[in-house]
């Protein structure tokens, strides 16, 4: 004891940076561990969570092990109504969780007033808000129909969408064409441009791709993932390689397909003027993958994290389809010329999906050159994909990041992880006006929000 | 002096790095300065430089200004004997300094003896031989006319080349398509496949791409290259990025111009096949770039760093077209299966004109994924970058490396610094098979040999 208060002390410290930065200011040699508090701490729960850890750790190796074996192959394309199950004349898809009208947020509002009007059920605004006043029409989320939707997320039946096969356990899923940036429907834009771009992606974009996609027998999607990784994408919010590498596959068979050379080149034209085409295919890989890693029994892990505007709401392979949702943050984001934080929507799209499956803010370190899109330095983008693999299952056996010696991406969010250690899933995004017909103001990195974790966490042990 | 004695000593070592390493393994605090004597040590030589330094420090700006200043574009295509400058009908252009046909390696050989069968100038290889050996053919470096050519870098007078305009300083540059790998002619092979493919590239692949590319009005390289670093290549080894976006802007232009479907879908295959396709471009708006910055009275800055597998050779902006020479290494290279560095041909090609412009072995940092190609980890792929930063004049006002925060790559060799500091510029390199008709047998990163930067110092400064 008297050599304890004689000798120079060493020093821990433990949770506050603050301590510590005072520490080395002084110039005192001290460690730092980077700690925080639970976000829950309840003695009843953690009881029941160590009694039944062993069970929820097989199960989460069943569940990670699917997600990674899946294998989304790019297969067809069709109008909704035809192959999403359980489509019908009357429904809108939408992203994030279930919402009413009335808890919609304006670009998503705008978005279902655009997709009635290209449908032809309304001949305009008023008459589009006065149909789903009436009740006619019929909501749900994209989730619930093995969808996905960035920003508003909204698929009306005729419009054309991308079938993703999994070949390895023979779910499918489905994901619109991405419109391109400025005005358009998913940032709530529903004005007349934007109207007659979606008449023309049904028209000539959709039938040029799908017979394309026909004669190509097929596109392996994990595959352009993986090299896009190599070339700088993280594939949520960049997605230049991604979009080449598709461009570059589907092209010979358009030539082979197509009959009109003024269409092929239009459509060519459309893919080489978005570098963010490859997005929803992105979304609709990650989606096919994770749904195949749903319903394993206790198994903690995240296989749906989406936003709808309002709510934040994420689902657990072991919960079935229940949703556990939070509010929605407003970004802090990097926002274009003459806007600001208060112009921006909540977060909103079901985009999210790519960090679920260890693409996207999780794996940052593979794109540093984004940091100019959504903010920070290129260190940055490495230290969010070294803090989500405290929050992960396993690494991704096929996405690499080369800057990590091509270690994998951190996949398979387990929220036991998420609450015991307190870090919130990163999430690259787009940010939306908050009024519909403005569009997109600025890109940014946010954490996920704390409530749907903390619901999840509770009812997941609760339901052991 | 006694207090010198009784303290603990500080201890900064300079230079070798053992002596640094000992003192760590017994825990002692040292600090390391890496330091290695000049490689020229001549004190006559030293107080000339002294006397002339501001005026040399002077040109230096000046070329650098007119390299980085640079605009090159790809504007249109046609055949060697057309275009490039002094061409000539039994003249046959190879890589690197000149070299006499008794001096040319196996490979440089076979590449010649491929082009005039090629050229129609002889039926086969013996005939070939026998009108070699006659001197009815001539023979001279790629860069004295104004070309660059990846290996052995043959152009002959009626293969196609990139017609590239610096539009800055309206200097040209050319450069023929690349073959893509396997058995091809820059590598020296020369059997019919070989012949048949570059028969295709002048019938198919040529007439497509110079309607292409004169519809286009143009293609601004340097702005493909920003965006290429950008997405994991050194455009140097790494082409993947380039040629994506090469192939993307080019497309709807082959769509517009090309009058049979199945050509423009053999020439999109074509290139789609060969992720090295835009190497060629690559180079020559290198040359295109390095050539404006020639001739600057006084400069110490290398323009050109060219091989032909027998010699290395080096041209300054200060000394006019004066090769200062030494004999080309064997790389240690990553090899390819069943290939040891006994089978390996010494350094080859014209390549090394990216290094000189600043990417290549001078961008690895912004090419990660390129260590699976050339061995090494991925700090290695940033060191060698940073290492450059000690040797060049400037930083690259274009080109940046995103892992760098969008620091500019290391550009302008300064013959002097390479001297002083004793560190050779790195190359990215493929490696061809010693003997004619086999290829490439593998890919690695090479240290410059020392002689032509110490033959380059000594005349540069007697030239004074």
């Amino acid at each position: 004891m008297n050599n304890l208060l004689k000798d120079k002390p060493q020093i821990i410290n433990i949770g506050i940076a603050d301590f510590y930065r005072d520490l080395k200011l002084n110039h005192a040699s001290a460690l730092h561990v980077e700690w925080r508090p639970p976000l829950v701490n309840d003695t009843e729960l953690q009881k029941k969570l160590f009694l039944n850890i062993d069970k929820i750790k097989a199960a989460n190796k069943v569940a990670i092990t699917k997600i990674l074996a899946a294998r989304p192959t790019l297969i067809g394309m069709d109008l909704a109504i035809n192959v999403i199950p359980k489509m019908e004349k009357n429904l809108i898809l939408h992203a994030g969780p279930p919402v009413t009208w009335e808890r919609m947020c304006g670009p998503m509002k705008g978005a279902v007033l655009g997709a009635l009007i290209y449908e032809g059920m309304a001949k305009n605004i008023e008459e589009a808000q006065k149909l789903v006043v009436s009740g006619k029409i019929k909501f749900a989320p994209c989730h619930e129909h093995c969808c996905v939707g960035p920003m508003a997320g909204i698929i009306s039946p005729s419009m054309p969408v991308f079938i993703i096969e999994n070949f390895e356990h023979k779910n499918k899923s489905f994901a619109t064409m991405n419109e391109g940036l400025g005005k358009v429907l998913r940032y709530g834009a529903y004005d007349t441009p934007v109207i007659e771009r979606l008449r023309w992606m049904k028209d000539v974009l959709y039938p040029v791709l799908k017979d394309a996609i026909q004669a190509s027998g097929g596109i392996d999607l994990k595959s352009i993932i993986a090299q896009a990784l190599h070339m700088g994408d993280e594939v949520h919010n960049r997605n230049r390689a991604g979009t080449s590498l598709f461009y570059r596959q589907i092209t010979p068979f358009i030539l082979q397909t197509c009959k009109s050379n003024q269409n092929a080149i239009d459509v060519l034209n459309f893919i080489n003027g978005n570098d963010h085409f490859f997005l929803n295919l992105s979304m609709a890989q990650a989606k096919a993958s994770l749904d195949a890693g749903k319903g394993v029994k206790y198994s903690s892990l995240l296989v749906v994290m989406a936003r709808n505007g309002t709510d934040f709401g994420i689902q657990l392979s072991g919960t079935g389809n229940t949703w556990f949702v939070g509010k929605a943050l407003v970004p802090d984001a990097l926002y274009f010329p003459g806007f600001t934080k208060a112009d921006a929507n909540p977060d909103i799209g079901d985009s999210a999906i790519t960090e679920t499956a260890g693409l996207g803010g999780f794996a940052m370190a593979a794109s540093p050159a984004i940091v100019q899109f959504v903010g920070g330095k290129s260190e940055d983008a490495t230290n969010f994909t070294l803090k989500m693999y405290e929050i992960t299952e396993s690494e991704n056996n096929i996405y690499q990041i080369p800057y990590l010696n091509f270690r994998g991406t951190p996949t398979g969010i387990d929220v036991l992880k998420v609450v015991e250690k307190n870090i919130l899933p990163v999430i690259n995004t787009g940010v939306a006006h908050k009024n519909p017909g403005i569009g997109q103001v600025g890109a940014g990195v946010l954490s996920a929000p704390v409530e749907p974790f903390i619901n999840a966490y509770q009812e997941f042990i609760k339901s052991l």
